[in-house]
């Protein structure tokens, strides 16, 4: 994949949950070199540093107009690289959306308001050539796949990466996990189901909650059919999306009956304790234990908990982790700090016990 | 609401499970004034006699040419009465709608290939006047809804009418059991939740698996808070869809966990042994006391379990119908044999007990 230069908008989100995608595009892409920040509110210091503490030599700038006065290096697209409320493009992100056009940069939206449905800004992308990509814009009918049971043909590992709510690290864990595998020597790929998997270059995947409901369950398996037939890896993990008790949008049983995963990694922050988007509804996040139970129940097994320490102190989370891996008996990781090279061989003795080669 | 004439085209399903949206249609509309039914196959024959042996005085006709002959009542619609392959609007079909568009008469359709994507029909339609209705065509963002939690404020009784299988019997179950309630005196609205729903003159609902999937649960929520704000139900019966373990394309967390159902009807054709579409696959239809105990745990209780009949003798159905109730503690009910006038004091009681007035 050639790696196009890309700049980030995240107005004032960069060190916000809301600011996901534009997390996920600081730790990777394969699609593109990010060049830059916008984001009025960080300005002047190192994106990667905001996010972690760990600097990365991507600036923050505080507009377009500064990005290109003082970089060198020319930007080919613009993502919008926040989650907005009502997934609307609001003003502020619209305004620096005009600018880039006029200079003939591209745009990347991921969000549900597609660019293509403004007629002053496909004027503008026009007028000056610009590129406008709509990730989540939903397929049309003739493009969408209905779920055949063609799953069954795929006879490697499928791991789904599922989660007690939304927004708490589950692309990032799905994407550690298949590095480390790969780093292991293990053919593994990921399988995205968000818009900012395919910004990152993953080759497989889907827009989950772009698709129309009918053809979730039938895309989920084309991709990773496709996966199957084209890459032969030995693992396959595939990204959740929300959790299987979130009021705002249920989701999680499709990933074990219809893409048939036999395991499960869960993804949980302690520190959160209601569901995002339900707090004042008071709907709580379950206990470990009584998801786990849920899963077993439709079929699955889940064979470690990773957790989202965003909100803790390493020692804290720490000994979290070890009271809940006695508890649930099971291997209960910190990926960001620790890594997860610990489940490499729970994995490895998974594929060569059930999908030997 | 003033009803429109319509011809029911079945192109040869009117009797088998494919035909759904016809039988839903024969069974009662408040949209639509049926005047015959186009199946080559059934010609000659009265729709209800074919549908469950009751005389509807809705003739067969073989073509719209003999309907046009034969028939003192002119029609306005066209409706396509059947699920596809694919969904798709194959030729057999597409024939007839040419034909009634060149006649002046419009068209309603629920499959997912909608008459809109179609550039010859549409020209016929605007060169003739006639009327293209794509019921299941997703709605465009901007009209969609985010769940809000905004359900709390509805204080009537919910009852989600869910099954073990697609395609059993789910909307004539809350359509018999929401007219029950009324007969009883209760104010009881039904929540549609299919194509089928809306043609049958339904108020309030949405089109499930037509919708984009990060809106099924605000769309949902947005239905029931708008029946709710209007009518001021007692109770309301929410059409289910698919079922919870349905590989194809499971649902059923979001009538409990986003539209917050207290209570699931859930309806179950004991002679069908395989998930509909997965029969290859080798998805069996789960026991109903491990469906009722899934349902449990996200958080609602089943009042009632209500018989698909079609391939059973009456008398096994009785048999099968009280040895369940005894196993599980719950009326059993057949509701196009006996009625469901037996649950109508049940859910009184809940209405008075839950939601006192």
């Amino acid at each position: 994949m050639t790696k196009s230069n890309a700049l980030i908008i995240t107005a004032g989100y960069l060190d916000r949950v809301n600011g996901k995608t534009a997390h996920g595009l600081l730790r990777g892409t394969d699609r593109f070199r990010i060049v830059g920040v916008i984001d009025e509110k960080y300005a002047g210091r190192d994106a990667g540093e905001v996010l972690d503490g760990k600097r990365r030599n991507i600036p923050v700038y505080a507009s377009l107009a500064e990005f290109k006065a003082k970089s060198a290096k020319p930007a080919e697209y613009c993502i919008v690289g926040v989650a907005t409320k009502g997934g609307v493009l609001p003003e502020e992100i619209l305004s620096v959306l005009r600018e880039a056009l006029r200079s003939g940069i591209g745009i990347v939206n991921g969000l549900h308001d597609c660019v293509s449905d403004h007629p002053d800004l496909m004027e503008l992308a026009s007028r000056h050539g610009a590129d406008v990509i709509d990730v989540r814009r939903p397929k049309p009918f003739h493009e969408l796949h209905f779920w055949t049971g063609r799953i069954k043909e795929v006879r490697c590992l499928k791991v789904a990466v599922l989660g007690t709510d939304c927004a708490l690290g589950k692309r990032t864990t799905a994407w550690l996990l298949t590095t480390a595998m790969q780093n292991a020597g293990r053919r593994a790929e990921m399988i995205y189901t968000g818009q900012t998997g395919w910004m990152q270059g993953a080759k497989y995947g889907f827009i989950f909650d772009a698709t129309v409901n009918d053809f979730i369950s039938g895309e989920m398996e084309d991709a990773i059919v496709r996966c199957w037939e084209e890459a032969r890896p030995e693992i396959m993990f595939i990204e959740g999306q929300s959790s299987l008790r979130n009021p705002t949008g249920p989701a999680g049983s499709e990933w074990i009956l219809s893409a048939a995963a036999q395991e499960v990694v869960l993804q949980h922050d302690p520190a959160r304790k209601f569901i995002r988007g339900a707090e004042e509804y008071g709907a709580a996040i379950g206990k470990l234990k009584d998801e786990i139970a849920l899963i077993t129940m439709y079929g699955a097994s889940t064979v470690a908990v990773t957790i989202n320490t965003s909100q803790m102190a390493a020692s804290e989370a720490k000994l979290y982790a070890e009271e809940q891996e006695r508890e649930l008996g099971i291997p209960v990781v910190l990926p960001l700090e620790e890594g997860v090279e610990r489940l490499v061989p729970v994995f490895s003795r998974l594929i060569d016990e059930r999908c030997p080669a």
